[in-house]
């Protein structure tokens, strides 16, 4: 089919939108180690899970060997508020660049919550209330989960208590408000509300917070409140189950018009959207039916794949959470500020770490000046005023399309663009005013990080 | 067909995105009045327009007898990255409200202006483009239209000339970033930068702006530059026009399932939200095909058709631009702080102030809170968080909704839902703290305003 006869914007019919989700560990070789009972070392159980998460989660969690789990009617249902998402044909960024190279992206920004996290959020809220909760407890640092959470609860009449990052809290007014509209309870970390957290502001007053201490407040009230369960957005397995809906839907629409990428492209923080984007494609590499190119791309001030270390470590600074194997900078590295909040994070995903080890995909790091440049292109010719966090991997995206345009290859990139960046006008500011600056850590600045890993291998 | 049928959101196919634009004065018995010269009291000629505005959109201006006009390709092109707009069926709102009544919504607030502005922006950027001009100059308060300005003058490689109100440019800095973003010049107005804007600061040092203001100095821009025409994003009869495509396409959704509503509902500032999408169902009215109940929303706080006057008046507080007849609260009516900002005009566009004259609409007024109340019950069901202005169509379309429920009418609804709310979170806060409160002007309050009417009728 010629490229001409491809619409600018592939919309599935509502029917065609996924009835099952993909779960790549199913044709995984090597499987992502499991998570381990911190205090034993040994694997955590589901009994020991179930103290935490939703009974359903826990299971998708542990389960490596089914390859497709129904998505249950009511999360079908609800996918239909803001799902298909559309493929894109980026025809005018194409033409900006001048590059014989076919650009698609998959935009997940088209919800109130702004990004792909409403996937996981409508799923974990959902068995949340199958299991018939009262409510969920979530941290949110940048503010798009917690967005996220709050939509889903809302519409499932669920509890929401969210954990803010006291910095974010006050510096991002306008998500509380967002996340408050939806009427989840927004309280600020560390806070009175929990032991933990009130130890934190009696050893350290004044604190501004930390991901580590949001955790651990919503992990604690969770744990402590009859009928409550910890919902997290990011890094688990059950999440990039959930997100496989990003990878199968853009699949299906190129599918339809006989369109094969030969380059998938994600930002990776903890590995949600881009765990989801490439999993069915990543299916079809593993059985040995076609071939891609993945490439992840990364902050160069949170290296976590490219600088990182493959060992078992903590999800969370505070050092409660089970431990994951995976690409990690250590709990003790603590990333510069970098306006896209959702992916610093100094670990990743288990699964896209194994993968990543296997040599099945990529990484690549990238400076935010060169970021928010591709984002203002982008947005000049395409419309959509990006996400910083998405903004990453249309950087990676511009640059392999003008590796095209040098060598005349016709490579057909897909990209995932995860989210709009309404919420993030201080950091474009910050460009547009040509105040922003890079960081690339020395080794010296990593060292604390590494020498925080726990000695588990 | 039945409405287990009709999907929750209707989109067209690409090729089914309206090639014309409907101009509903072709149908109209009674034309809507001329614009006059301030000077002469004559209606404004081509000629005289043609100093302000582009030259075809003068001619759009003035014709009030061709009932289709061609989009130009370029246009339809850039449509392609932005439309189809949805038609939502809110079966979640429906459930929530207990109605029998069938809402539909169409959602203009898909890309990255935020709302349905951007339709016109890109008819009155390309009319620019292709008279051979530099650029173009326009006024922005909320900030809706500089955003869409904006964007479509990137696209086309236009200058972008903004003058926003001083207190938005800086209580709304995220708006003036994103115009940034997409390479526009915004300055605070007043300013520095014309004699209009030294006359001003030089006789209220101190002033932090007005809409009357910020229209003069981009006038006068326009005017004084080589290569140079002023835009507006409402009230104009080319406006409509261009907006019609809303009324377009929502009604070709509706047609290919049969669905034909009993009242359509928009909110109403200067009028381009709704007279888009009445047009082509007004056009149905005017020819005696088809009947309608339409319904205009305004804020209590600046009721311009429920209590205003039906009289020639000046479109901006400087006095300096061609008279309009419309229903007006007059040039010197200053409406309190709204949060719907994009609905705080004097005026009203003189196409649908002739048709509500002639008994062909109505208009209803409500207060702020029960806006906010309608938009967050909106948000909490369907997803998006909408626009304070966009909310005072929630408020009715529910209202509605609600009398079927009482007289068990299966009525079928129809409102526009012209965007979303990203940027007025400071509104949704003072909501969210109960510290919102609703004005209604007195007949004292709405005393100046009518005293300023230029004695013409």
């Amino acid at each position: 089919m010629s490229s001409e006869k491809i619409p600018y914007k592939i919309y599935l019919e509502e029917n065609e939108i996924p009835k099952q989700w993909y779960n790549v560990r199913a044709d995984m070789k090597n499987k992502p180690a499991p998570l381990l009972n911190p205090a034993t070392l040994k694997p955590m159980t589901a009994e020991e899970l179930g103290v935490v998460f939703c009974d359903e989660l826990v299971k998708q969690e542990l389960d490596d060997t089914t390859a497709y789990i129904d998505i249950p009617a009511e999360i079908q249902d609800f996918y239909k508020m803001y799902r298909p998402a559309p493929l894109v044909r980026a025809y005018c960024l194409e033409k900006a660049l001048g590059t014989p190279a076919k650009i698609y992206y998959k935009f997940e920004g088209n919800n109130t919550s702004g990004s792909h996290k409403l996937n996981s959020a409508i799923a974990q809220a959902y068995y949340a209330k199958k299991q018939g909760l009262k409510g969920v407890t979530t941290e949110t640092g940048a503010g798009q989960w917690g967005t996220a959470l709050s939509m889903a609860c809302a519409y499932l009449g669920l509890d929401c208590k969210v954990y803010m990052v006291k910095v974010s809290y006050e510096q991002k007014p306008f998500r509380r408000e967002v996340m408050r509209t939806y009427g989840a309870e927004v309280t600020p970390s560390p806070s009175e509300t929990t032991n933990v957290g009130r130890k934190i502001l009696k050893e350290h007053p004044g604190t501004t917070g930390s991901l580590g201490c949001a955790i651990s407040e919503a992990v604690e009230v969770a744990t402590t409140n009859e009928g409550y369960r910890y919902v997290l957005g990011s890094v688990l397995n059950q999440v990039l189950l959930h997100q496989s809906v990003i990878g199968l839907e853009a699949k299906a629409a190129m599918d339809k018009y006989n369109i094969k990428p030969d380059i998938i492209i994600g930002c990776a923080g903890g590995g949600s959207n881009l765990g989801g984007l490439i999993s069915p494609f990543m299916g079809e590499k593993l059985r040995g039916e076609n071939d891609y190119r993945f490439i992840a791309v990364e902050p160069a001030s949170c290296p976590s794949f490219t600088r990182g270390k493959f060992a078992y470590d903590f999800c969370d600074t505070g050092m409660i959470c089970p431990l994951a194997k995976m690409y990690t900078l250590g709990s003790g590295f603590i990333p510069s500020a970098n306006h896209a909040g959702g992916l610093r994070f100094h670990g990743m995903s288990s699964t896209l770490s194994q993968l990543y080890h296997d040599g099945l995909m990529e990484a690549v790091s990238v400076e935010q000046t060169s970021v928010f440049e591709a984002a203002t292109q982008f947005a000049r010719v395409e419309g959509i005023l990006p996400a910083p966090e998405s903004s990453h991997a249309i950087r990676v995206a511009i640059d392999e399309a003008l590796k095209c345009k040098e060598t005349g290859e016709e490579k057909t990139i897909l990209f995932g663009l995860t989210g709009t960046g309404y919420f993030d006008m201080v950091a474009y500011q910050k460009y547009n005013d040509g105040e922003m600056s890079d960081f690339i850590p020395t080794d010296e600045d990593l060292k604390p990080g590494f020498d925080s890993l726990p000695k588990v291998d």
